[in-house]
């Protein structure tokens, strides 16, 4: 597992020439960093006025973050197991048509499990960035350059996973699934860019 | 060593409520994974057009690229180490005359290793970024995708290292240096900004 390898090596991996691991991965890695961030602000002893109020929004935070995080983590690794997949389903042969269609079907499933993935990443960084607005204005101020590199990385982790999304995307030949998510990513996106234009100002207020 | 901690040892220690490792050890990971993605796209065997010129630009970039990732992943430790100096010297006594000037010349200079190393993350984040350009203009146009992750996180490192120099540049009583440090921050972040706006069409085009 990537995860499981240290960051000197994972670094060596994505640096080496394999197909994997590549973007995708390293989107799900910074988003998982920035919502690591996340949760240490949230765990602080001291909070912005250090009132009941602050402590129970930050308690609430922290939760959905241990989620969202474990979640950004797990992703590094499906990301390159999804995309080891697609690789694998344009090896197949092609010979007969019978051979044709398994390897059409096969590259399609595959795509589809390699845009879910980035896709998930996305969704869970604009979840993180919601819970970042909440840090900034309840969490300890003195941490607020760390909620600010965690919007950051957050914001990149979205944008990076979007890329993936799109790639693959576009290998895919079922117009309703293609429609949707290219919807849901449209929103994301949106979503993200508003978090990012907001932030700074709360963050330093 | 943080780099030589798992991956998910690392951000378990981000999402520790200890005082490190955070955001600046954070952003320079980022950077570094996004340098790190750059070398890859620079060491795939096809490139644009499979030109000498193309091969010729992609290992300048692929030479300068590696001692840019080395000195980011160095960055991770470095901040770190920094920013528990500083933390070290406000916990120094301040009983005498005596003590709270060798307290004081402590922060002073503690404050300024811990601005030096964001900096720098800043200058090779920036350096990484021009070498995108050449891998958008001479790589293999199907790791374009990398090449749009790696802009994104290299971004988010340099603006994750700017929120931590300008903490820590807040506290610097040395005029002439705030002054020259805040001088090439702000030029460090235009050319970023141009940069990233340039890569998009660049790197789908």
């Amino acid at each position: 597992m990537l995860t499981d390898k240290t960051v000197r090596d994972l670094l060596a991996a994505f640096a080496s020439s394999d197909a994997t691991p590549g973007g995708g991965s390293a989107a799900a890695l910074a988003s998982a960093a920035g919502a690591s961030l996340l949760m240490m602000v949230a765990a602080l002893p001291k909070t912005r006025s250090n009132s009941d109020e602050d402590r129970a929004a930050l308690s609430g935070a922290a939760s959905s973050l241990t989620g969202i995080r474990d979640q950004l983590t797990k992703a590094i690794d499906d990301d390159t197991a999804a995309y080891d997949l697609v690789v694998g389903a344009y090896r197949l042969p092609k010979g007969s048509e019978e051979e044709k269609a398994a390897r059409t079907a096969a590259i399609q499933a595959a795509l589809r499990a390699a845009t879910d993935v980035p896709l998930r990443v996305m969704r869970w960084s604009a979840q993180a960035l919601d819970a970042a607005k909440t840090l900034a204005a309840h969490g300890n101020p003195a941490a607020s350059s760390d909620v600010g590199v965690a919007v950051a990385l957050l914001r990149a982790g979205l944008e990076g996973a979007r890329l993936n999304v799109d790639v693959n995307l576009s290998g895919i030949r079922d117009e309703a699934y293609t429609r949707s998510v290219a919807a849901e990513v449209r929103q994301l996106a949106e979503r993200a860019a508003e978090q990012g234009a907001d932030a700074p100002p709360a963050v330093s207020g």
